[in-house]
């Protein structure tokens, strides 16, 4: 029904993943090599035609049309009242970190964690404090004793929580997250629950959406959720943070819109519509065809590279594969297989924590893509222990 | 050979111009209300055909086709090395504010001027000290001796500069800039140059960039351009900043990216190098319209209104009308106007200034709405003189 096979050659062009040598292979920069469900198109062209770009605003069938999705999709309607849009994920995080917590303040993350976050940190003159992963018999679990530590110090005022996780793949339960919540209020700790992996699931239950738990628990929580990952929209630059407590929103508000992050450009809107009211089945169609890359990547490394060991993830197209017994140093090993075979997979190094065992590979893409990513890593890792 | 007659309904959208009652007349927000350019629309189109709309960065071609359309339209090509590519101007002015000066510094503009410099200062901790522009016998102009006296303070930090001045029309002369230039080099300010509506002016010489002066008066000059204004794209979010000196450049450009202004959408690039290098025909044919439209409204006031004079002008579609004989109170004589005839003009009180006097009317549209409103604003006029 959709064609996850073929797609448009896009080196030469301004992206930046494909922004490579020719004989390069990209599987490292976080969107897909698909492309997307017609009905964006549609929208896209559509609005084309109209052929007027002045200044707009969103109205109520953008914040509707978010609101079905996540009842359809995820079984909670947040209210269009708690929601803002927003020209990305990351400016939203940005914003945030500057409107929500005070120079020198400790950001709390849990490392590995998305390599931005630390940008948004850091590049802000905030400073990052980890509650590391613990990483157990092949799983990744929180300590949340360590956590309750960190949270407790008066200079941590803001927790990013990653839910779904990327790179590891995780889905955090609802015990989960209402401890950390909890913790969170318990300690004053401004919670922003960065939820843009959300939608690519590939368990039974898929994910637990923050802003659905209890009220009292919610009164100081920020999620992020956008098209952009599911819907292959990156640089659509449409995303939109749900805020249930008013204050606490009317902050988060002033910050996007004094920084120019509040106003959509004239294809984000029509376009994030055709996506939730239209994208049902392609997304359905899209997770499937993420499992079969999946189940080759897991069944190529068990026979063809038992030295690695492919993370069991219930989310995201990004693969998490323990390359420990390989390397202890992932951009030393990262880099050679780039040289060598021109696989670009991305450092796990880059995510902090225990990343430098790790590998992170971005499986959005043709299965033949796959296959040849597949035979490179092979080479790249059979040459790296020859040497 | 282009159509600015016909256009599309913009009620009920999410434009911001027309979010109007129903019998309204929106000539307020600078955006146009004439269809684009037909090479932009395919330009859309052919990237919306792609379906791939993964992250992007701009390429050599997006600033070629910046540098190509200066030396073609303006008779100056600035150095590709110069430019940035921002998300849009008011962006990059709010966040050169918040990088190239410090809380609490002062910010110069010169009043009467659009409104939201008064914004991105002031929303960013601060202060607005204006130079304003000295109105005599029907003419603005600068006085130097004032600016030098606001330049020459210590707390001073930044200029902004607003070439051609919107909304009073005036195309700044090039021994205007180059006094303006060196007063900042001699005090130590950086002069931000707005730039946005130097397309779209009526003379024969056109307008000077700033980045034209000589080398030694552009070392603390930023530039902002953009298709926007000129080619009615206000929301594809594209502008670029040129900044000829490396130092600065380097922090202006650290400021946009760790603010996330510095990506492009997927559509910014294509259809800006589409405006740039197909547009000088549609450019050529719209002001063609816009000074009909403009000799519209002059021989109407003069002979239906002779209580208003008409700012004689030499660039954008913004008209600035002398209504003092009416009214020292713009804002209450723009609100009765709406009221009372649904024209809704900006009141010049917003530009700050001697704006109290006067009323903004944007042309951008249809010859049959300039008599529209023509029609309107005499009949609001009437009603307000007769209170
Ligand atoms: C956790 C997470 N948040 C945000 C983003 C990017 O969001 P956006 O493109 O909307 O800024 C990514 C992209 O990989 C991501 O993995
Ligand atoms: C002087 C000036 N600068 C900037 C803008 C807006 O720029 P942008 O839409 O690119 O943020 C306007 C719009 O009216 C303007 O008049």
């Amino acid at each position: 029904m959709y064609d996850f096979e073929h797609t448009i050659d896009r080196s030469k062009t301004d992206s930046v993943k494909w922004d490579i040598a020719d004989n390069e292979l990209p599987m490292w920069v976080a969107d897909m090599d698909f492309q997307v469900a017609p009905e964006i198109v549609e929208a896209i062209k559509n609005k084309a035609d109209q052929a007027v770009f002045g200044y707009e605003e969103p109205h109520a069938d953008y914040f509707n049309a978010v609101a079905e999705w996540y009842e359809t999709e995820h079984h909670f309607r947040p209210k269009t009242d708690w929601m803002m849009f927003v020209t990305g994920v990351v400016p939203a995080i940005s914003s945030i970190v500057r409107r929500i917590s005070s120079v020198g303040d400790n950001v709390l993350v849990q490392a590995p964690v998305y390599n931005i976050f630390y940008n948004s940190i850091v590049n802000n003159g905030r400073h990052v404090l980890s509650n590391d992963l613990v990483f157990d018999d092949g799983k990744y679990h929180i300590d949340f004793a360590d956590l309750e530590r960190k949270l407790s110090d008066p200079l941590t005022t803001l927790m990013i929580l990653c839910n779904p996780h990327n790179p590891v793949g995780k889905i955090w339960s609802r015990d989960d997250l209402s401890k950390i919540a909890e913790l969170c209020n318990k300690h004053n700790v401004k919670l922003l629950s960065d939820e843009i992996h959300g939608d690519i699931t590939f368990n039974e239950d898929g994910y637990t959406p923050v802003f659905s738990l209890p009220e009292d628990l919610i009164q100081n929580v920020m999620v992020t959720v956008s098209p952009s990952k599911t819907f292959n929209v990156a640089a659509l630059h449409a995303a939109t943070i749900i805020v249930p407590n008013e204050n606490l929103r009317n902050q988060v508000n002033r910050g996007i819109n004094s920084e120019e992050l509040a106003e959509p450009n004239s294809f984000a809107i029509p376009a994030t519509i055709a996506a939730y009211t239209k994208g049902h089945d392609w997304l359905k169609a899209l997770k499937q065809q993420l499992m079969t890359n999946r189940t080759l990547v897991e069944d190529f490394l068990k026979s063809e590279l038992p030295e690695t060991k492919l993370i069991k993830s219930d989310a995201t197209y990004l693969l998490w594969i323990d390359t420990k017994n390989i390397s202890d140093d992932s951009e030393e090993l990262a880099n050679f297989i780039r040289k060598e075979t021109g696989l670009y997979l991305s450092a796990g190094s880059v995510y902090g924590g225990d990343g430098t065992d790790f590998l992170r590979m971005n499986i959005a893409c043709p299965e033949s893509s796959v296959r040849n990513g597949l035979s490179r890593l092979k080479k790249g890792i059979e040459l790296f222990l020859k040497k």
